[in-house]
């Protein structure tokens, strides 16, 4: 069995259903990833070796997703220099608190913070597959065939809403 | 030589004009403290391990200061069990990003925090010692008489404004 | 009948289904608490009074929930020099006026703020408990045991996923 | 000797600079008042006794600037049923912090914020008058006057601009 | 019939159900008032109007209720030197676009701004009945026992809540 | 001698500086203009009268320009059907309540709003070109030839870079 | 079959329910639309070709309805001279996000921004059809009868509340 | 001479001071960069050539600075599949304008956003190392030692403290 080239973290389970998004993005692309519930503030030593040994377990990303005072892709980051990229997610201020949170970091330790919730999960699987495919000719390809399709997609809403628009 | 009671930390030597206000309440109250610069980004190890060694080590109270993405006063919490007094430190964003990094915690590890920059700090100070007041009957005193001389500041103000009002 | 270390004071009756977060953390580590319904604007001499009394009557730790333009925590804070622990709660803007309301205490009168809601309220009893935690050995430990608890917690939320994940 | 009719008060001598805008149109419109240095946080007692007694001293109108967490206008109109105008002040948060903690006061307890700052310092004078005015019918003359005034000022600049563009 | 003493306007019926808040309170002090429908961008010459003819016929206070770009109190408040109370109503923008157009009013024409919402719309008719009382001593008796009224609700309310907490 | 085809208002003669950059862009397009201080609360019946009229004199746009609760642009909007341009301008709280009291107004009466400050005023006599070109050729021409001086202008900074960067 | 004098864009289908709103307005003036969805981000190339050809197929002005970090108005912008206005849509953030990336567009290349969501919409018809009846005397005949319907409207709910009232 | 793998692209020759942060980062690691002004609103086709034919001439991470309505980063992204890293640039609004437009991005087409200012274009450099490090293990090792020299600057600021601490 394949080792995980993408590592998805979050800070509760309850951040599954956004974060499944990012899962999804690199099932499609068959980039191999694994899940883990890890909370930067209730099992910090965890989230330490989890990012330390991530080089070394074959890790190539790890993507982030917390709420709130968003501290786990920031502490992830801290303790490896992989690629690191967050996803805010919203809860009390709408989001606001997790995207300053996860953004704002000091010179030195970047994170590669995505849009605020769904999208942004989305998002940090695609550019997971984007930063894997500068090494990767053929996951390179299904990227461009991917945004060909999103282009299609577009093209096809239009279509269809020129359709519609024939009866308004 | 005494040990300190109060730890405080801040995540890099230019926060250190404003964390000194906390430094002088304390040195105002005979509480004796230590102040170190220590980055929850930078040395994360060392933040872990100073936060969990704090309570062997005497220490009572942490007083984190931090700006932008402000992690540390969380990475503190997240390895102790003692109060930890978080100061939002301003800049590019006129400190939103640390007040909400610092305050908005999750649910498990509180963080105590006060008002963003100067008076944060200075106010940190005085929370570190109305919490050692509780089992220090003279601090406490020292307390009162300091909300005393608060008042007595203020009436003083007022009656140079009333002197300074009759010229207008 | 022992009475109470932790005095919870809210603004308004519809502020206790959050605030109640607070009592059953306190309740969960056994420590004796009172809650009131208290107005900074409706009965500021009662919240005056009862402030300025509280250390009197035994009390150790204040927690103060209140929204809008949130003056409770300081109106007490500004009547006593225990520690006071300041829980914004959500209204009209998200939160906001709470957070800043709280917050932005002037130097001399600190107000230990949590996050905005129940995840605060919670946190506003776990704080009051670390305080009281370093004068009673056993609260410590407490501490410590739940700190493990919140640890354990995440690993089992974890390998639930891990479980569900098998399917995905 | 007058007694006064305005009472405005504010949290810190720091900030006569800006509340000498109100004084100055008070003083306008010869209208007897009075300016203290009064903090909600560090003598409470005394905002209340000033607030509960404004009445029987004669006073009609009450004006109070605070920045920060600004609770002075709030604390003088919890003890007081005459009007009371709030100044947000501005400081570290551009003073979002003083207009929320000033504006969004709870159900039963109202009170009159302008804007932030010199220009709201300024319109409370003039909302002052404007209340005093109801049952002043030389003071309505004054208002009227001045608000003439305010139009003629408006449209001489506009006057020297058309001859200032002249030579654009 | 009694001529109204408080106007009460807003900029849409359906920001009727939050403005009715306003009529209740002058209702139950007995005092006149007259609500409308008024557009400052549908019918600007008749705001101008009915704001400049207020004063000769009778009117003391107007409360003006908007919501995004709420122009409506300061369009009111530039035709009259009657005191004016603007109430910022949510919509889109949480009530923040409100909320800033009605209370940064610039240097000459004040608009007295309350809290967002239904909590601005009741202290609209207290802050308008306080007005009144100054001339009216009856009406600042009343004003006097609803505050006495707001204290013995919260001394109820409080009661009750001792209650319920004997069987938590 | 031509009568002007856009009108400038701004609220204060402190806003030249700033609407300048309007007039310059006219200017430099030969497009006839007129400049006036007029206030929206300050002058409102002339507001009125001028919007009212502005179409009978001629006038195709106009360009409103005004800081705090910015209602100028508006007032004018809702007294005529010409398109109305609205400038945000920066002041106390960073331009937040200009920008949301000019752009967020009710369905009905639209203000086509540029952003804050000076890019704003520059933007503003832009679009007024942009407006005046659909009846224009010559103006349209000139607009093309501005906008390929635009890009003609980055290519230029981006050689001016280049040499630079060789000696880096 | 005439040719549209409006094109109405929007990044994604799920945007017609608000641009609908852009539409009836046009509609209702008898001004010849088209509706489109084409996206800045996924079919650039489009909005490029679509842009620049526009002003050569007869359109007159652009509508574009973005949400997010909403380019779409500026891409278009970027590609023509014509006069483009840009509608933010609401999402994550309240549309703070869509409103600050479509208005503050750098100097050279305006975007004429209308408010957040639907009542944005339809100013963005009501703006279009100001600008097109500058040139159209029956256009600007039907836009002074919209306003005074907007007047009589408003005058009609005024009369109903005023029936409404007499029961209350 | 080797061809560049970074492209620093930026809106305007004023952000230089800002990239060059970035630059001397990639400079410092030895990689091979270039540095362009291209603007997303100026030279759109440019924009669209240099993203779209990136990936042929061998760049594999693109970095975009820009500030306002900052679409650099996301018009980039729109036309290559390589990762695209946003540095959003403070100017008018603190920054806030240009942080939502480049982190908000659509689900399918990512930016890598990084903080405000200079911080975010040198972890823009930092990020961009740690992409390419994934297949460069010399630039691997270069990442630990730079994140060992990290934290051994801390540990001598922490050092230099203790000694200016000795006289305090």
């Amino acid at each position: 069995m394949t080792r995980e080239l993408v590592s998805i973290v979050m800070g509760s389970d309850s951040d599954l259903e956004v974060m499944q998004e990012c899962a999804s993005v690199l099932k499609g692309f068959g980039i191999p990833y694994q899940m883990q519930v890890i909370s930067a503030h209730r099992v910090p030593a965890r989230v330490a070796e989890f990012a330390a040994s991530a080089s070394r377990r074959g890790v190539k990303v790890i993507v982030a997703g917390a709420g709130a005072a968003a501290h786990l892709a920031g502490a992830v980051a801290a303790n490896t220099t992989l690629p690191v990229i967050g996803v805010p997610l919203a809860a009390t201020l709408s989001g606001f608190d997790a995207l300053l949170s996860t953004v704002q970091m000091p010179a030195g330790i970047p994170v590669a913070t995505v849009a605020v919730g769904k999208a942004g999960a989305k998002n940090a699987g695609i550019l997971a597959a984007q930063i894997l495919a500068l090494s990767d000719p053929e996951l390179a390809k299904a990227l461009d065939a991917y945004k060909n399709s999103l282009a299609a997609d577009c093209e096809e809403k239009n279509k269809k809403l020129q359709e519609k628009l024939k009866d308004f």
